[in-house]
């Protein structure tokens, strides 16, 4: 078992990234400080770990909620499920809240924890690649509004975030693919040399070879907890985990939560904040077509969703959580492994990659 | 004008207290970091001081929300509302919010705020005593669930807060006396001397003679200031500012919200709370007394709800935010002027109580 640690100001805790490491209560007891646990998780993974996990917990009061599957209902009606669970069982400020899932139930769960009787515990045990590695650590929590993602929310740090590999085995094809975007987007931000090994290794990764996922996971948890400890709350270099997501949620909200998942829409956008910086001359078309064919051998979409207009993008885009007084800022490639985030592009070289991708 | 200074240690801030200050664009501007504001006001408060307030904000992107007026509509899908005309207006993290109004509005506004892109600015301009002398100082917000008060929030500090005394002109008798069921709190909790000077001075406040209201409002502001300074997450001794809050929060949630303001209910809690202090000897007859009085003398309801049970208040009372793992704690007064949270007393001199004070 692995043992990373994400060290902020206020708060510092461990990611945990091994194998069966859902089936230790001695490793997890010391993160919970009351006798109340909440294990929140979807209609997909109830069936499959749910009860493997209240074992976790038989020597606590532990209650669950059970939420629908997907990003349409990372929502604040379904918040209020988890709401009504607590109240219901007379959770105190004591308790503990569980997300048992992938990016959905984490980023719920989370704002949930941040906002009940104004903030109690969680613990992260995300079930997917995606919160694996990204999602699950540096305490983003919140849900989609319809008029935008991720627009309510809050920055709450879990106690632990605990990340079974074994879970992989029961995920979707789709979904892994979908998480590997994140992981791709590390070696592009700030890691050269594990893009090149994810260049290498990408077939191991979709045969779900345990090593191989085992080692993305860890790296990327890694990096991401680098990161979050320069910058927790997101004033400057945070936003370059960002990369491919201000295009990403334009397509997202666009085409309804949970049609495109999070990640898909990432490899789209990636392409597009890849070809706009290989427009302003920081990166070669041989670097852009690495990007390109990367997102293609993990069996990511590079294409936008047809139909979905240039200036319906930068209408979505308008209200991205990074435009600072009417300035649209995205996250572009200076090199590969080197990201920044920027307002310093002409916006008809905006105009030229809008007019060049969308169809 | 007055001034005072809430210090935290992350944040401080100014209260201005004062007559007309809501015409004076110079006082607020400092307090205002981007170029858009979002002003969340009632359909009450918005004929009399909207138009006032936008002139406040004239050189930034106005824009404003009305609520509903009503502790009933402090939910989240009323607080819905406010993050949509956010979104629809493309207010970015820049954006600061104004509370314009009484207790609810500033509650839900504050929440607004705290969540809004996990976090903008904001500033309070209570328009009620109650929000002047407690509800805008000291970062508490939220919104209510159908099982429980104020169970859903966040601690999120304004930039600033403009009590203008004027605004008390506009308020109903009824809402006048509401507030002053927590300024008479702050005297028994912790300023005897206050507490006697409020006992000669009910008819000047009642009669909403200016300088008697000032001084009540500074004097209670002072205190909360005070306490909020030294406890700003409420890990132990402002806790003692929900004197009475216990049982009124029982008796809002069983009366519907908005039935019994919250005031009211605090005054009725409060009666509740001198009388289990009364039974433990820790106040005497006459002190229980002068409580009663007081409160009524301010026009005060002092009788609990009729039909409301003794088991149905301990039923309410066990999701209360102060229970700790299974135990209720309550805030009790070991003197006048002095005021203690406890769980440090008998069920059944609870039960007592209960059964001497329900119908």
């Amino acid at each position: 078992m692995k043992k990373l640690s994400v060290d902020l100001p206020d708060k510092s805790y461990p990611i945990f990234i091994g194998q069966n490491i859902l089936s230790d209560p001695a490793l997890i007891s010391p993160y919970v400080s009351g006798k109340q646990v909440m294990i929140v998780t979807n209609e997909t993974i109830a069936p499959l770990y749910l009860e493997q996990t209240k074992q976790l917990f038989k020597d606590y009061q532990v209650e669950t909620v059970i939420l629908p599957d997907g990003e349409k209902y990372k929502t604040l009606d379904c918040l209020n499920l988890i709401y009504s669970a607590l109240l219901t069982h007379k959770h105190n400020r004591t308790t503990t809240l569980v997300a048992l899932g992938g990016g959905v139930v984490g980023d719920m769960t989370g704002f949930a924890a941040a906002s009940y009787q104004r903030g109690v515990d969680f613990i992260q045990m995300p079930t997917t690649v995606l919160s694996q590695v990204d999602s699950s650590v540096g305490g983003k929590t919140g849900v989609n509004h319809a008029l935008g993602k991720n627009m309510i929310g809050a920055f709450h740090q879990p106690n632990c975030v605990l990340i079974d590999i074994e879970t992989l085995k029961t995920l979707p094809d789709k979904e892994l693919s979908a998480g590997l975007a994140e992981v791709i987007k590390y070696g592009l931000i700030c890691d050269a040399p594990f893009f090149e090994w994810l260049e290498n290794n990408m077939e191991r990764l979709l045969a779900r070879d345990r090593d191989a996922l085992i080692y993305a996971v860890e790296v990327s948890c890694t990096n991401k907890a680098k990161v979050v400890a320069q910058d927790e709350r997101e004033g400057g270099i945070r936003a370059i985990l960002n990369l491919g997501h201000t295009f990403g949620h334009a397509i997202e909200t666009d085409q309804g939560y949970g049609n495109w998942l999070h990640g898909e829409a990432v490899s789209a956008g990636t392409v597009m904040a890849a070809d706009l910086s290989k427009r302003l001359g920081w990166i070669t078309q041989n670097d852009y077509l690495r990007i390109v064919s990367i997102l293609e051998a993990a069996r990511l979409p590079v294409d936008c969703p047809v139909g979905m207009e240039g200036t319906r993008f930068k209408d979505l885009m308008s209200v991205d959580k990074k435009v600072l007084d009417g300035k649209l800022r995205l996250v572009l490639l200076k090199e590969m492994g080197q990201a920044v985030t920027t307002s310093d592009f002409a916006m008809d070289q905006l105009d030229a990659t809008l007019k060049h991708l969308t169809k």
